[in-house]
């Protein structure tokens, strides 16, 4: 037997997310679907975590146990001839089998995309977030700065989570601004579940004035849900990186 | 009666093209069926050109004649509330009765994108082309800069066309390349049947080494369509402005 890591691209607005569900098409299911295809074998992929229906990956990781003799190098092209053209192999790569895609990520780095225009875009509707508001960027960059670091986020989880332990340590948290696109990319040990998206979201506040970049602190501590921004909607995250 | 002109993006992926057709949904269709709808009158749009099946477009212009009192400043919210996601209106402005979107427009601007990447892109599967080949970028430029100026492009034109007069002046005509994208932009006084996606071939053949910058001129002179590349496909074109 040998450990297979693929690298994938998936465009999510088709998936209900990663995670093999009963009754909704995911990416996992359809991986799963064409590896045993090509290789006449039962494969059970390890994904480095769950996505919510209509998030993208630009480098999702994943791994499968197989005993086939295909090399590795041959897996991108034979596994994109027969994918759907919504999820794309970028690389393929051979692990000792002690390898696990979820438990020995130390990291992950997401992105998420604003298009700040008057009027809605057609061309990159399923791709980023709509905001129409004027946004005074500098406010939220200090906001960002008071992400970083080691903090107890769980005012920052989407409401029924069961984790208990909620500290997470922020490694960079940025705001890019070119023209109309606003890209904000946040890279931490580990996330919450929508922990990205309420970031995002309370970051916006901070930009139309709603919250002051000197409430950050204050938000966080009070570890209070109803504090933060709201969680914004998927299409405009990515994750971008997961680091091992 | 007066005359309103339109600033459109659309997504072009769902439709057959911008122009009107028995069987087939158009952008042209869609819009003057929900002007219609919004001002209970049957309205007539022209548009500034065709555009195929899967060709894009920033700012598609187009203008109709109406008697209705709503202020040019309400109708982009007006019909974006009303229009398909893959439609959006950016501008409505007044201008003479005089003014014909087709017939005044002295220039267009079109850009192709494409994606230089070992393997397919699966979330911007519609927008760009994959091209998989190393390519020579400093090799195209050069053969860029011999389509600028007035020449006879009747070898860059869709075979069956039935255009007599097939020079055009090109302005401007610059390659772009940001890691794996490569923009190819390109602006000139009117452009034949598929000039733009011909001349985007003949480069990425000038590119991988098929065809030699030096060859350039004598192939525009020769006039002989098989001399020039091929003709790239839709989805990577995007209609970026029109001058009047």
């Amino acid at each position: 037997m040998k450990n297979l890591v693929l690298k994938i691209e998936f465009d999510g607005t088709n998936y209900h997310g990663w995670q093999r569900q009963n009754n909704a098409v995911t990416v996992q299911e359809t991986i799963e679907t064409v590896l045993g295809r090509l290789m006449q074998e039962d494969i059970k992929v390890i994904g480095c975590g769950r996505t919510d229906a209509g998030v993208h990956a630009l480098n999702y990781v994943c791994n499968f146990e197989t005993g086939t003799n295909i090399p590795a190098s041959r897996f991108p092209h034979a596994l994109n001839s027969i994918l759907p053209y919504d999820i794309s192999v970028k690389d393929c790569y051979q692990e000792p089998l002690s390898f696990n895609a979820r438990k020995n990520a130390v990291g992950k780095k997401y992105v998420y995309k604003i298009i700040n225009s008057l009027f809605r875009p057609a061309i990159m509707r399923n791709y980023y977030l709509h905001f129409p508001h004027g946004l005074n960027i500098k406010e939220m960059q200090k906001a960002a700065n008071c992400f970083i670091g080691e903090h107890d986020f769980r005012g920052f989880m989407a409401s029924g989570s069961s984790i208990t332990n909620t500290i997470r340590d922020i490694h960079t948290l940025s705001i890019n601004h070119i023209e109309q696109e606003l890209n904000i990319e946040i890279s931490a040990n580990g996330f919450l579940y929508n922990m990205v998206r309420i970031i995002v979201g309370t970051l916006l506040d901070v930009g139309i004035g709603k919250i002051s970049s000197n409430q950050i602190s204050d938000i966080i501590n009070s570890g209070v849900r109803s504090r933060a921004g709201i969680t914004v909607p998927p299409q405009g995250l990515y994750l971008e990186e997961v680091y091992y």
